[in-house]
């Protein structure tokens, strides 16, 4: 597939997808958006991705919505071709869905772990699609903003469910009551991202992340160690809990992988996991994230 | 309307809330408790505040109910008149309600963002009538402590709910089993408060966050958002959050606030956004939060 | 009781739970898992118990799974009495119950608080179980790995549902999906332990902590307040909260552990409750954590 503003590499197990509209700082358009989609699609497909970094071509991550249409923005009943274009997406209780959600609802159903490399600005959607990640991290030179009440909206993408979640309901509330933009620092102190580092290091400390899981775990493992962990936070007791991780041990403990596991950690050697996540993944796993039901 | 155990003050968009019984430390009592409720009516009927502080007047910020009834203190049914006042508030389950839980659910419901500035000793229903407010700022000289333990009762003001989403169960299990008191740097490494600033910078600090509020956003957006985010906390689906958030998206998307919010960004100027949160919230927003229903 | 591979204390209100198989670096089993059971029942039943401390005999805390088993280690169909073993716990929806998750879902149960003393090594079960405990603190030396992915196999111990609650769903869901050993530093910054001491003072720390607890609160506040702030984690509402929180108040605020809790503070003198966890725990708190009902 060839995309036109994404870019999209695989090296050694690691897909890299690179938010490509480097002169509009990355702003987020339906393009972009559908492009994602289809990237997060084939980053499942293919067995050799053990992890995916998400980041920013040029001097930043994404400047959030793409502005261009000015006043009408926002107003799916005014934007002609543009209007179409977000109702591309399908709707939702009759109304157009949201574009940034329905990214980051695909990153959340992700098998593969995510690492968002933000590498500049960051702001809106280019912050909130990012919240299902599993892991954040920030160049010095970051910037973050959840600008949606500066301009009349509100926090989307999913974000009201996945962002108290991630920093907590207090930080969650101070950034978004206050619109304000704040630096790398105020980000890991508010645990938006859990590592700062200098912006040359930035992919290198993405890639490092990614090269610890490709080169030291089972995929079958983290795929479905993914779908437990964000799923649990849907369940009301831990022995929903208890239930799939005693059919998970269950299953997964008479299993090639398993075998290799603990042989090659007896042998003091690196395992060579022979499962796929394609074919081997357990059907006993619900699916998460739940379809509300009303 | 007149307070006689807390003052109410509005200027320039920020309303500020002060217990008042400074020669008991601002104990908490029915009258106290009615008051409250009062304020937060008024700061959610009057479009003029977009912010409220809640803060103590003197050297403390609520030393906690008052215990001038002695062993009594807790004891319903031995209080005469002081028992009738907390059937005031009304029952729940044949029980009357707990008086410091009114107010923490009305805070709840707020339209208003709330910043809680502890300006000294904060303790029992002193802090936990707090944690639903948004944002909450310490003096250095704050001393806090979930005394109840201590007290031979149980953390109330549905601080069972709010404390454990606040600060982690972790950190509210060990403060809630020993009930010790500790200091504002504890409460911030504990994420009980977000900032710890001199005493005599408290006040305007909090006015300081409540002037970002008011300056740059839509008090539609904020109250909504505020809706949003607290409400999710409940909701078990990220697609519950696709749901609402797409609804706003598209209806404020439309709305005058979107349209200037957007226009004065593109502008670099100030938004002046001209709608009302008494008239103008959407029906589409479910309140929060959702009443047991058993 | 006695037991072989944990040994049992009890002193001044204090019980001290050793996990005694040093050689092994107390690498967990099936018999270990059943004297965990049986000794936190122990405390429970023991009202002279006030806190219960879990370390570890020797230079680590707990290996993780013993894995003498070999490649046959997770795999109940292959280990003849081994798999009877695990048997003996039951089953869940058809499976054997998950070893860990036994002891886990008994420590959530608990009526006292539980407070883990890393003295070393916590591998894979050694950290899961202890995530239902209420504080965690580490010795210095300590070494933490959730090496599952590492093994082929997931988190189990219901810890896909106790994680994200203690550390945050970012913070676990790295140090689940690299399987990475981290430090006690790495531990402490993302809020698995609370705090770190130098490797001498672990147990004099854990003591301390246990000590604030037994001199000063009521066993009925400390095992009713456990329940509610665990139990409201699977509350929607705050109103559930409120709901228990007024019957709580009314019940215990008319006990002859709260008149004592008032009097004995108005008076400054240390408090001395009478009544008992085993005879007085009011029945309108409902248990936690509730069983799963598909």
């Amino acid at each position: 597939m060839s995309y036109e503003q994404i870019t999209w590499e695989t090296a050694d197990g690691i897909a890299t997808i690179t938010l490509n509209r480097p002169d509009a700082l990355n702003a987020f358009t339906h393009v972009m958006r559908d492009e994602l989609i289809a990237a997060f699609d084939a980053a499942d497909a293919d067995d050799e991705v053990r992890a995916v970094i998400v980041t920013g071509a040029g001097r930043g991550f994404c400047a959030g919505a793409d502005l261009s249409a000015g006043a009408d923005t926002f107003n799916a009943g005014a934007g002609g071709e543009r209007a179409k274009a977000r109702w591309a997406a399908g709707e939702i209780d009759g109304v157009p869905r949201d574009g940034g959600g329905t990214v980051a609802l695909r990153i959340a159903e992700s098998r593969k772990p995510v690492i968002a490399a933000f590498n500049g600005p960051a702001v809106g959607v280019g912050v909130t699609m990012m919240l299902p990640a599993d892991i954040r991290l920030a160049a010095e030179s970051a910037r973050f903003g959840l600008v949606f009440a500066r301009r009349g909206i509100v926090p989307e993408a999913a974000s009201t469910w996945f962002l108290p979640r991630v920093v907590g309901i207090s930080q969650a509330m101070e950034w978004v009551a206050t619109g304000r933009i704040f630096d790398a620092r105020e980000a890991l102190s508010g645990r938006l991202v859990s590592h700062v580092v200098p912006d040359d290091d930035l992919l290198p400390a993405a890639r490092g992340i990614a090269r610890e899981i490709a080169d030291n775990t089972s995929g079958i493992s983290v795929a479905v160690s993914r779908q437990l962990l964000w799923g649990m936070l849907s369940a009301d007791s831990p022995w929903e809990a208890h239930r799939l991780d005693s059919k998970a041990i269950n299953g997964l403990g008479a299993s090639p992988d398993a075998a290799e596991g603990v042989e090659a950690f007896l042998a003091k050697r690196q395992a060579k996991f022979p499962m796929r996540v394609s074919t081997d993944y357990p059907d006993y796993i619900p699916p998460w994230p739940p379809r509300p039901t009303a």
